[in-house]
Parts: C-alpha cells; structure tokens; sequence
C-alpha cells in the first residue's frame, strides 16, 4: 500500500460533512475539509446530481484514492434512511469509477478511533477533533459537528489502512 | 409535452428488471426489456458501477426522457432497503445528468393502473403484462416477475402522462 488520500464523508441531504486526509512519512495532514449544503426546495434527483458532482471534484483535485463512511442503521424515519441510501450509492458509484478503496465502519469503531471509548459523545468526538486540527473552529457551530464527524471516519479509515499494513509487515 | 420514451426499473442488487416502452400517436411500443443479473461476489461498489453503465446504455440508446419507479417500503429487513437505496440514487442521479422526468408511484397505484386493481396480486399483474405483451414469455419463470413489473412501473408512468396532458387540455 503506497501514500493514502481519503475522503470521508458524513453523508444527508440538509448537510454533509467531508474531510480530505493525506499521509505522508507517517504523518497526517488534512488537505481539506467543510461541507455541501443543498436547499431542500431543490428535487432530490438535483440534489443527488450535485452531490455526486461536488464529492468527483474533490476526489479528482485532491488525488483521494480511499474512502471511508460510517455505517448506516435504521432510525425512527424509514424514508429518511432510504434517502441516505441514495448518497451512499453515489459514493458506492464513485468509489467504483475512480477505483477507491471503500472503507465502512460502525459508529462505535470511528469513536474508539478518535477517542479510545465506543460510547463517546458526539460532542467528545467533535472535542478530540477540534484539539488535534484547531483550523476547524472556523466552521459555524451547525455545521461543525458534520464536519468532524467526516474528519473522525477519515482518520479511523487512514488508521485502519496504517494498522493493516503494520500487521502484514510483521506477519 | 412531446413524445414519450419511459424506463420502468425494479431495482434489486440480485435480479433488476427493466423496460422501455414509448408512445406514438396514442399508441405504446415496448422498445426493449429484459434484466439484469449481478453476481453477489462482486462488491457492491462494483455492482452499483455496473448498475449505472447499464442503465445509461439503454438510456443512451433509446432516447429515453421519463424514468418510472416504484416507491419502496420498509420490509423486514432494513439492509436490503438501504441497499435498494443505492440503486434508487443512482436512477435519481441519472435522472438528473440526462435530463429525465422522473415518477415514483407506490405499488397500489402501478396496480390499479393495469389491472384496475389496488389489491391485485404480483400474478395478476404479470397476467395482464403477458397478455398485453406475448413476447414476454420468453423469459425465464424467475426473472419473469422482475420483468412484467418493470413493464407495469413504465405503463403507470406513461398513462399517468398521458392523463396528465388530456387534463391540461381540458383545463
């Protein structure tokens, strides 16, 4: 496994959040990081289409080659977990296009990750990723919680990808 | 409105049925139709690749300009509707790059249109589909039913277009 660029994304069709991570010698930079937020008085087969379009560009200028997404389980709205389906198949889509790793991990694996501790907060998570890329604190506080939970499943995915290789080399 | 080239799809990772059918001078042709079987070995992110091409192929290749689907609901497993989701997004996304009006009607409805029957069966439904279409025994028993309801889906789309403009006339 060569140099790892990955984007995670904390997909909805109000906000979603997305981080670009970058290893480099070991160490990790955040390229990029914010969030897409699309008018709800926009079709959904529009909003798909931006999507779909914002998350390319991201993976084409930043040269992602992996992606990382929290598993999704099944709330009180049905249609709105179907409708988080449609992302998730865009990214599925996009991943298949531009030949990404694809990475999925439970909610409680991202916050054993970030903060040692499956139960965390949001708030923890959001806590753990503001004290390590303090850049973040510019975000509005709505949105800022989108935008570190994309950073959380970014970082788990590049740590996976690092404990992975670590285990081939010493098997 | 101008004529009417219509995708009638019922997506499933397993087995996709679809059909295209188009309207000239009042009358319905079935252009094309059939299915399309993925393998479950393949990862999702490629089959949901492969899902995309095949559906704009027969975009592409027909003209199509309205696509038909069925609004799905919540079954006993909550995996397969989010997985269905992602095929979902990408017909909305399709919808969206190829300029597609796209209708989603709730099975009573697609049920009533062609048998004048909210409550009919899945059977009764590929009846009327075989007797209005011959050709379509050709299929195989299994993917038979994936087909005629991919077939009723377009003809729901395409009556309620046709009604959609007499009521503009007459308005």
């Amino acid at each position: 496994m060569g140099e790892v660029t990955i984007l995670g994304v904390d997909p909805g069709f109000g906000v979603t959040g997305f981080s670009v991570v970058k290893t480099d010698q070991g160490k990790s930079f955040l390229l990029d990081c914010g969030y897409l937020k699309m008018s709800s008085s926009k079709h959904l087969s529009e909003r798909t289409g931006i999507f779909y379009a914002f998350m390319q560009e991201k993976i084409i200028c930043h040269g992602v080659n992996q992606v990382a997404l929290e598993t999704s389980f099944l709330g009180k709205n049905a249609q709105v977990f179907l409708k988080l389906g449609y992302l998730r198949g865009i990214l599925y889509l996009l991943a298949d296009q531009h030949k990404l790793a694809l990475h999925e991990f439970a909610p409680r694996e991202v916050k054993t990750a970030v903060t040692g501790f499956g139960g965390a907060s949001k708030e923890q998570v959001a806590m753990m990723m503001l004290t390590m890329f303090p850049k973040l604190n510019e975000f509005g506080s709505i949105e800022k919680a989108d935008v570190t939970d994309a950073l959380a499943v970014a970082l788990c995915g590049l740590w996976t990808a690092r404990q992975q290789k670590l285990m081939k080399r010493l098997s």
